[in-house]
């Protein structure tokens, strides 16, 4: 793809083009310091320095000890840990998942059923958010895990993770309090995030989402869990395989230049222009009649924040999504229908989740913004849409 | 590390250089098609194109067809799918793993105890060698899998996965075949290999012993399995998480340059060259009177055969692996105690396994050969290990 196209690239949360420079700079430095981290002698030892420059820049970049964090695969693995962990346990229990949560865990969850494990998902309101009411309405005695993640790749939904912690704490005082894991992958370097928030026990990370490279991801961990996946014992015995130096290389300096914090200026700047221009481009799509904005109430401005300006999800009357993303296409726009992971099934869970009926279910489409998301290029994409909408009502 | 230290590099078995050219023309590749494979618009194909480009060079280099190859994140993972999707079976069985697996099998095995399943170590010979007998003497009427390595990481033993495999079907006429999963991960580029010998289920390959990048492994996969790991269904369901397409395209070129068959001649002759390198190591080895081969039969010419030219397992009399080692590093030569995984344990199970007595297995190390590997550094090598014996006696 010709670079000129990032200006009409709206599939930002499938994933991001890759940052040239931090990329090549980061294979040359690996490729000076190619031992395997784990072999004691110097050519090792050479690469485990980098590698664990890359977790220091890392932890600083996320506001964490350097010593949890656990370079992973990416973000499917991040997510897969500390849901696999649960099978170390003696008794089976009972793990909810967030009815809005990405097939990394829905599918995996389900995997779990069939090993006697008790999955019950937790359903979403109509703005597609998981209240913690909903959560505390599931709890059970035997609840040893909650996922909720911290913001939907499909509606862009901010979900009150630190209030659910908050009610985890309090439920969990006086017994095991069942441990909260929330994938970030799609609100590191997107919304300002707080991990050492009391009673965040695990999140997920994943590099490509921010302009890294494919193949590399983080977990987060405020405590050692007993790994169910298991190998060499690299990562501290949580993550086994030869570490991915480069990878790791990669995604710190990403990290360091995307994360939103106030010691990083630059991405909270893009950050806050964002939310301008996603308002603007919210009500322009309000302007076309035959656009549904999902969930209708994010329009209204006190709700606003409760949506990730760098993700809009819409519906188009009489125009079924693969056909509003193929005419969008043949015009050089790029966006998708739900997530790139179920871009080849039709069902749309999160929709579903939130109640959303069938005829808008069918018709959506999920629009999706990055650091080089220009306003004219917005105003290009709504001006198309509205040429498409017109063509087919 | 120098690149001139690369003449001094005896730790191929634990990782390799990576080869520049090629990373950097796949990274090249990559920065320009950057989308994701799964997304249905054109970035998304464009990735898709060079994802199923390198699948194809793959499976023409391994000789199989590109179906039945699956990317991943790398060798441990390639090990885990076949073996973690016994947990999709409706009833406990046995799994019979040979006693000097990668610890990505050992280990697993041992959680997958904790679920319920039998899991049988199949013991090794003297010479470090699983014998089909041995198999056959284990085979219960519920053994579902069989897990046993092509080249032992260690020792180099070559093991006699085709009889093996010869066996397992043979027992299998008339009843459900228990499946043979092949660990590649020392044998691809290291010596020949026919995947498609019949009765071959699964084999397990890493980028990163062949000069390519970590995080990016294969699967091959004779017929499509049940993953227990899941996710965005990526890779036919096989293997969840977005598409490592950098990693794809760079391993492909390391296999069309280092798997060793009749149409790479330039690998086939460097592999016969090792084995004369090789062959010359030992008899240096031999001459220095405090060292023992291990296994010692392997300087019997008429077993030399049994063992990848490109890994020897010796020990030093009076000199701890670990001293050896560290006494090598101070001259700028890097070897290895055992593998690169288990490193910073003092335990050698695949020595054990062979009934090495502790005195031998304490002063064992591990020398193993690349592509870059001369004769000169060879002598070297051994110049320096003489000194150090006499040292140390």
């Amino acid at each position: 793809m010709k670079q000129t196209d990032l200006n009409h690239y709206f599939d930002w949360a499938a994933t991001s083009p890759s940052d040239e420079d931090i990329l090549r700079m980061s294979l040359s430095d690996t490729l000076n310091a190619w031992g395997n981290p784990s072999s004691i002698h110097s050519a090792g030892k050479e690469a485990r320095e980098l590698l664990e420059s890359a977790r220091n820049k890392s932890a600083s970049a996320l506001g964490v000890p350097a010593d949890k964090l656990y370079f992973t695969s990416g973000g499917t693995e991040s997510d897969h840990i500390p849901l696999l962990s649960v099978l170390n346990r003696p008794q089976h229990g009972t793990v909810l998942l967030s009815a809005i949560e990405h097939p990394a865990l829905r599918e995996m969850g389900t995997e779990l059923k069939k090993c006697g494990w008790n999955i019950v998902s937790i359903p979403s309101d109509s703005r597609g958010i998981i209240t913690p009411q909903a959560v505390s309405d599931h709890l059970t005695e035997d609840t040893v895990l909650v996922c909720v993640m911290a913001v939907n790749n499909e509606t862009g939904a901010i979900q009150p993770i630190y209030e659910i912690a908050d009610m985890l704490v309090k439920a969990g005082i006086g017994r095991r309090r069942p441990k909260l894991h929330v994938d970030c992958v799609q609100a590191a370097g997107k919304i300002p995030l707080d991990l050492k928030h009391n009673g965040i026990d695990s999140a997920a990370f994943s590099a490509h989402k921010i302009c890294g490279p494919r193949g590399i991801g983080l977990l987060y961990l405020a405590d050692p869990i007993d790994p169910f996946l298991r190998g060499g014992g690299q990562e501290n015995t949580i993550r086994s395989g030869t570490e991915n130096v480069f990878g790791a290389i990669a995604f710190s300096k990403c990290l360091e230049r995307y994360i939103i914090s106030h010691e990083n200026p630059e991405a909270e700047k893009r950050f806050f222009e964002q939310k301008k221009l996603t308002q603007q481009f919210l009500m322009h799509l309000a302007d076309i009649h035959t656009c549904t904005i999902i969930p209708s109430s994010r329009l209204e401005t006190q709700v606003s924040d409760l949506y990730s300006p760098w993700v809009v999800q819409a519906a188009f009357r009489n125009i079924p999504g693969q056909v509003m993303l193929r005419s969008l296409d043949a015009e050089g726009f790029f966006i998708s229908t739900g997530s790139a992971c179920s871009s080849h099934k039709q069902s749309r869970p999160v929709l579903e989740a939130m109640h959303i009926n069938p005829d808008i279910r069918e018709t959506a489409v999920r629009f999706s913004f990055g650091p080089h998301t220009t306003a004219e290029g917005m105003n290009q994409l709504t001006d198309k849409i509205s040429e498409i909408c017109v063509r087919f009502n």
